[in-house]
């Protein structure tokens, strides 16, 4: 809550403009719709300059339907991360504008064209090590572009093969913000943080081995990095790296 | 190695201006200086942005004071962090105009007036949730000041007390990017990202009673929060984030 | 075993209004009931003030079943909690009058009324962070409800939307005892901590992405917390949370 | 920030008696005291219930004094914990009243008896497992005793030697919550939480061989206690126990 | 391999009554027969005492038939632990005489009267904390027995009621070794080795709630125990625990 | 990238032979093929003398048959490892002189005969500790074979039966490289160690009871070895064990 | 608390010889000594078969004497495990006939000739992997002769170089249980294992380099131990396996 | 013990040149020197190509300076590593001939010329990534060189400014076994293994930030790594690194 509105609503009841009662009702009056399992956080873009994302996970088909269908009502858009395929089934059923992408679990309803946010002018690269990590980075990309921004993507430059990587040098210089994901050794935020300027922002997967622990070895090599100023977001989070990497280009 | 060098040495080599002996060498000469046991990276301040600072913990003193003196001829500047006190005492003696943080453990040889960076126009916030966490929000201060950005500091405004940061509205709405610093349960960055639109570094620092594992119970609450969009650093890295904010605020 | 009985046991021995043997028969005779592969504590409600409940997971159907219908016969009611589909099937079809909650997993053969715990006057507030936790909040909350106590419920008010949480000031100052679930990062028992003076029980789930290790970080950031004098129960506990709370307003 | 607050706050404007801007200062100036490195919350005996306490560790002697100065200066009263012997003679320097107690290392200014808290007529007993566990076990005991409570205490009555703690029975029947202490394996909460009906709160310590891992193995045990109804703090942490029994003993 | 054998061996040598290289292929001819994918050991009885026993786990169906036949050709007997329902289906078509245990997984062919081991005097009691523990516990009893031990058991007499153990003094009171297995908070082998004298081996299991991390919280518990003298073997390992019972009741 | 290569072409600018934009050209076209999810490292047999071999977990079954065709046209051969079974069947129906090994899930397409990288002369042993590791055991060899190295095999020699393993000295002491795999307690290649001067590469197997961890018990073990060096490879890594003796071996 | 002792006491109440209040304050008056900070079990050695033992870390130089002393008083004997140097020189200065082992950390006051133990028949071994295990092990053999075994030692026979434990066949023999002591990859005890029938008792130690994370390595490996029967104690817990060997050499 | 050593034993017994008992003296007289804390290995020099090293941690000077003095009488020569200053000043005054290197905390007494190994042809890059990690990468470089083989260092080539490495081609290529030294995040390894085609052995350091946790997230990084063929060692282990790169350069 912003100390203008408060001021504002302060002044109006100097004014009498607005009772005392008014005033603490439209104080206790937040802005969010309760449907008894969940509250809706209309004002999310105000206050952060993003919708709210639905995370599926663990939520029940009815249960994401619920909230999309209020989402789509009170802003014309949503969208919806970790989306079980049964659920992208239903929503697609009831939305069928809506953008389903198996790779990424990715469920969007496009804002109309009137209601959309103004596109950012910096460009995210999400670059991926390998193959297998496609998905999370692809959650990545998806949800960026929700977000408005241009995005561009490479794919399988893991430092193994460092030649990959230092031939795409162009596209690394083009980036106002790039997201690295890795799985295994989580090597490339390192490499990549030593060969540009802009923020960097890695995403750890699960994806490797034995002694992966489930992404735990990439995760640490990542905070680890010898490259000064690399961040780092949850395993497989693609999302937050994409909201993260959302937050600096609006900066 | 950026591909326009490549293109310019292979057009003289091209037209004769430079023999392809030359060209070999010049490509072998690369930008750094081998004092045996470290090579001094001069341009990584081209590069990324920022100059190469001297991780002093496991070096000895000698180590550090080759390595400063070296930096100081080349830019006419230096900053060391996790500086032991003899170490600082040491280079003290050598460059009385050194600014000497023992908080913070960092000792910095500011450049001179004509050679500094240009002062970026946002501020960075550093946000420190307990008196305890205070050498490394300092560590991220005073770095973030030397690589040239306005800095302010907000401390001890821990989330069992929320009146506390929510009278600090103002200094919230102001910053570009804010570095949250916190043990123990890690949970400011969550309850500052959720009050903000701009990026939000968060530091878990190594401060807590038995189970907050030297910090891990932060680290692992901060990769967690349902905040979208906070990223992370390691453990009691205030340098870390501090260049982190810089790629942002530079980007 | 209390020195009361003891002593009573005693008296009637040296008043011969005992033999030593059957006064050695009655203290063997313990007031337990053996199955063979469990054996029921008949006497639980009288020594620690609750019912035995019955943990299922990891019991066959055949199991929970016997065990069931023999505190049906002893007490006129049971509780189980983590009662698979296929197991409470089985109890409804013996037990029409049976409570089966899907999402929390219990099945409750309610006291008749004459035998019912009298109600306490005290009210449990189970506060719950997001909709995916909610499984853990009902187990808490029909379990409470079980034990004899008025229970509120407050849900998806996690700490990257703080305003949800502070309009419900109301139902917070009304709980004698408040019962937190939260998974991901677990800040939400630390905020609510330090706005109530009553004790809190904080309740870490396992949901949440890679990072969170199965609900590691929501316990170590309870088990850290900054709010003094939070306690914490096991990761999905919804059980035991409300069994301390239960304890605590009969204390 | 309680809405009583506000509504007599906003009733104030609405009638004239306080100018919007001076309101809005008002709401700003929230009642904590500013050192800089630290903002004393004078409130939290009001909001909580329990007056702040000082947690030591990690804080310079300078940064203790000058802390537990102001809130003599506003309160009478100061309680630190985890005081090293350094900090605690200086503070018996300059207030010769003061309580040292050099085995729970907390620095007890009690209030003048006229401000003190009203006394709870409930008695907390601390129970300790072992000898080694005694420090932490009479960290509890003080800071339940400078909250306002009567305090019992029960030692060495680990669960290797039962007869030691069924010969305490009386004591445990006596009172209203109970703070379990130990170390090693921590199976003493659970023994004790099957055989009396009111809170248990565990308190994890650091002591044992190898493979406790800094209590880590107590903490584990205690979090999966099979007696229902078992709380858990940190590891070592008897200011948190404390303060929870002093939660549930003012509820 | 004996000394003594060796210097027979030598004596015969010597003696002329073996050639030397005759000697050489005795020595090297061990006893073990190989299958290409298993080295069956059939003197282990003689070496350690106990028949070698077929741990199913990660074999295939043939894998183990083949096993088992060598091994009833060659010994009249076999046993496998963690034997998969399909695996037992085949082996009972070829050996209708086995004896198949679903719940420990066993599939026993006992050696016919003659060749059975003598049974030793001294009896094992196994000790089961709760009813999800049994399969492990019927394990250890089911290896025990087939290893010709007298086996009692006691099930159900978890530590947080008291009262059921101290019931079974006289089960106790009568062992020569007691296996306890307990999962959750593994408490029970220390209140048991602080009632009895002989040996207590202690096997955690993978049963509980999320902090138990499989059965990890048991398992340091029970390393950690305060009752001098327990011994513990793997997590789930019944198995294990009655080979370590019966070399002592042969020791 | 080697220098060579940078020479003759920075030669063949110098003499005219090479347009400058012809050899940026070529610096760029870097030696691998685009997939779009994929970037195929055709010329990593000449940089790290080992075909690129394709780890199919993770991958979609058109991802892995888009690949292993581009490999098939470009160098007659491709390798697969971790192979899902309906993968395999895929790719049989395309490859019908494909080697599909279904313990190892290994898929190869052995090159033509003229193309066949010459067989080095070292022997590379593969022990294997039980019955259960095989398949790890397999992979390595499989492998090892493909990469073009004679390899040999031996089974369930584990150190309990030390003897097994002895009278096998005439294989271990033929070997040129020795593999060790091995589960549970991951002793067997510090014995191997103890036994040979040749290099011992152990290789850790996720197979064991509870506290194994994944792999982790034998994983620690081996990497605490006192059998000086010994290498260890990542849990259930038999590719890297074969890829590691393979650079050996070529060495 | 035995059921024959109740049963005569019982007989005593009924045939008159002892009043109900008397025979209620013997069956109070349980066998412990109250110092305040310890409860000494003086009846451990008739319920337990063994003294009870001090453990001194973490206790004070005052409170181990005052134990100390009490034991002397009723036993004429005891022994001290992990004494710091200080207190055993105070020990040393009171009790000039105590042993003090400055390796093993163990101080033993042994009882006079007539109230010994009598010795048992059986011997134990303590074998030990390499020099830097000396401690633990020492520890181990000072506590078995404590209890009164024959103990013989075998010292740095590591399974890098088995002969050297081959070598020692007629020592591995001629013991009626086995200790075996080791760091590192814990590899000893399954060797020893798979020679002997006997029991094995392991301690892992915490000696080692980095990823033997206190002795976890060592610890994990004996518990996965593929010999059959194969018990672990704690991370350098000598006496813990003395007790247990003891249990076992009188069961 | 090879099998021709017995194949001669049995023939000189069989031709009676040696009589069964002296036959099984010297089978018994096996090639150690027993010290009673210690067992030197003599003969390991022939067995596994190495002299036995002596680790010096957690031994007291008196038995090291014993060792050594063995080792001297019956070699010639000997190796320690991890020596403590203390230590090998004692030394030092012992064997003035001995060289003490104190960043490598190694202790080398070089044979005389006519007894030393033959050098190697192939030469072994110790490449370490960071100043910090140089006491490891000494320890790593100075065995080798006790071993026998010519050794390379390069230093100060972190992931992070990738020039140093790539400008370091002409050293690569040189080597036969590369050795990479790394802390932080542990990439090193990876990028050097997918430059060169000889094998390459991984060494994690405990250098690093918070979350390096003692190295673990080098050594998993290390584990995981994306190029095929690398094989790890100890935390911290140069000894074993080098011990490693010298089986392979005598294979």
């Amino acid at each position: 809550m912003r100390s203008e509105q408060i001021e504002a609503l302060l002044a109006d009841v100097a004014a009498g403009r607005l009772a005392p009662d008014a005033a603490m009702t439209r104080l206790r009056h937040l802005p969010f719709e309760d449907l008894s399992f969940a509250r809706i956080d209309h004002h999310r873009a105000l206050r952060q300059g993003q919708p709210e994302v639905v995370f599926c996970e663990g939520k029940t088909t009815e249960q994401v339907v619920a909230i999309c269908e209020r989402l789509a009502v009170a802003t014309g858009s949503f969208l919806g991360t970790r989306v079980p395929e049964a659920t992208a089934a239903e929503l697609l059923r009831r939305f069928p504008r809506m953008a389903w992408n198996p790779l990424a679990r990715t469920a969007y309803l496009a804002p109309s064209a009137e209601t959309a946010a103004p596109r950012s002018t910096g460009c995210i690269l999400v670059v991926c090590a390998g193959t297998s990590d496609l998905p999370v980075a692809e959650e990545a990309a998806v949800v960026a572009e929700a977000f408005g921004h241009p995005v561009e993507r490479l794919t399988d430059v893991g430092v193994a093969g460092l030649h990959r990587l230092l031939a795409a040098g162009d596209q690394l210089a083009r980036a106002s913000v790039i997201i690295v994901v890795a799985g295994m050794e989580g090597a490339l935020p390192s490499v990549v943080g030593g060969l540009v300027s802009v923020p960097v922002i890695a995403v750890p997967t699960s994806i490797g081995y034995g002694a992966s622990f489930g992404g735990l070895a990439a995760l640490l090599a990542m905070l680890n990095s010898c490259a000064p100023g690399i961040t780092v977001v949850n395993i497989d989070n693609g999302f937050g790296a994409a909201a993260a990497a959302s937050r600096i280009c609006r900066g």
